[in-house]
């Protein structure tokens, strides 16, 4: 998907809501047990009743590792039912890689060629060429992560290297990778106050927000630093959205919890485009 | 795996040796192309072949991954094999995971529960509550990049936080960490002149060392610095051992290449031990 596509998709449904899909077995409703395939049943389900909502939607794959093949085989069918049915949708690997070169390039292909997914998330410690293979695909996006949602981000990302704090100089580094202009970045909602620190190093790209919700960030705090002039942002939500209900309303009571956020971006949108 | 297992193991096999099963289908001999599963069937000849030279077994997920299902299969039945064969072995999933709590328990329990793998190297980026989950499983090491062998190590590992290189930064932090004596290290072979440096924040750690060979590092200088009292070294090879041929003797072409490694190992062993 182009970057044009992504906009015009967002500006179409009044949304930049992404829906996270990680799917713990003990959480979903009973009812789903009996069928082949419980998650990728679940995601269906979400994903019909909830489309119209969104623009993005983001599986972590830990979840799906977590059982094995069979867990590898419900992500197949969740990017493929994506693909096959919503393929105006943004899909996001939530996966975290990155390795040394030749290795990132498979980690790549895994995700953009054999999964077909639009971008993959990828963490930036071990530097440009562990990034850069990711950003050798047309049409393809790695998110990377700058300041993330938890506790730990002040363990490292925030501290500061020569006076410049580690997030800001991944951020400063990553801008001259080649084809930089496939990045993303994962920021946390839960730093609403970083977001202007972190435009004025990167005005134009799109950022991946987890943390609204369920960790508690602010949607309103969020789009007042961190809008650009192309929204860029992405706003995620996956247990606050997908959890909403166990029961067999699951599906509906997710898109009331959309729904809910769709709105509040629509106004959003509506004061500032 | 225990530690003291894992060191019994070095000592009576005279190796610390890593063999890394990253398998490239394009690089495997021909005629094990008309197997059903060509990437086993050569990991499990590379196996028998070099086991009594080895002390450990490291497939890099990336190679798996990108073959989707199949190669996820091919994983399992690799892990299987070694624990089934040889429960002696110390087994690392390369997988150089993080994320944040919940998900990278996630993580511990795809590799530790359903793959059965004794260690997993992780990515610190997201720091204390991204790495500790993976130290809840007893005799399970999770193995922290440190100072990786890539040339995008420079980015940000040896970047200054005040006055502290981030990846002595990372080691610092992390012997705080909950259960932080399951952590063991990664740092590349290629920078053997910060081996001193590294052993004096950690004396006592186990280290796995990319870098030997294919990359260029120096087995002698890595041990000539990074040797501790119970050893604590784990050298890795790959591409310089599984793709020593691409013909019918590719096993025992491997085995020869892990035995010259083993060779200077012992060597150095009996000076030290």
């Amino acid at each position: 998907m182009t970057r044009e596509n992504l906009i015009a998709q967002i500006i179409k449904k009044q949304s930049f809501l992404c829906i996270g899909l990680d799917v713990d077995i003990q959480k979903i409703p009973k009812h789903l047990l009996d069928t082949d395939d419980p998650i990728f049943e679940f995601n269906k389900a979400i994903i019909d009743a909830t489309h119209h909502l969104a623009v993005a939607y983001k599986p972590n794959t830990a979840f799906y590792e977590a059982y094995g093949i069979k867990g590898w085989i419900s992500l197949e069918k969740t990017i493929h039912y994506l693909n096959n049915n919503y393929p105006e949708l943004f899909t996001i690997a939530d996966a975290k890689r990155g390795d040394i070169g030749n290795t990132s390039t498979m980690y790549a292909k895994a995700f953009f060629e054999d999964l077909q997914f639009d971008a993959v998330t990828v963490a930036p410690y071990m530097g440009k060429d562990s990034v850069e293979p990711f950003l050798n695909f047309e049409d393809k996006f790695a998110i990377l992560l700058a300041l993330t949602s938890n506790e730990g981000a002040f363990d490292f990302q925030t501290q500061k290297i020569e006076s410049i704090q580690l997030y800001k100089h991944v951020l400063k580094t990553s801008k001259n990778w080649k084809n930089s202009e496939r990045l993303m970045y994962v920021v946390g909602a839960t730093k609403a106050e970083y977001f202007s620190e972190i435009r004025k190093i990167i005005p134009d790209s799109f950022l991946l927000v987890p943390g609204v919700g369920a960790q508690g960030g602010s949607l309103q705090d969020v789009c007042q630093f961190g809008l650009n002039k192309d929204v860029g942002l992405l706003i995620n939500s996956s247990r606050g959205i997908i959890f909403a209900s166990s029961e067999k309303d699951f599906a509906t009571r997710a898109a009331r919890e959309a729904e809910k956020l769709k709105k509040e971006m629509q106004q959003i949108l509506k004061e500032r485009y």
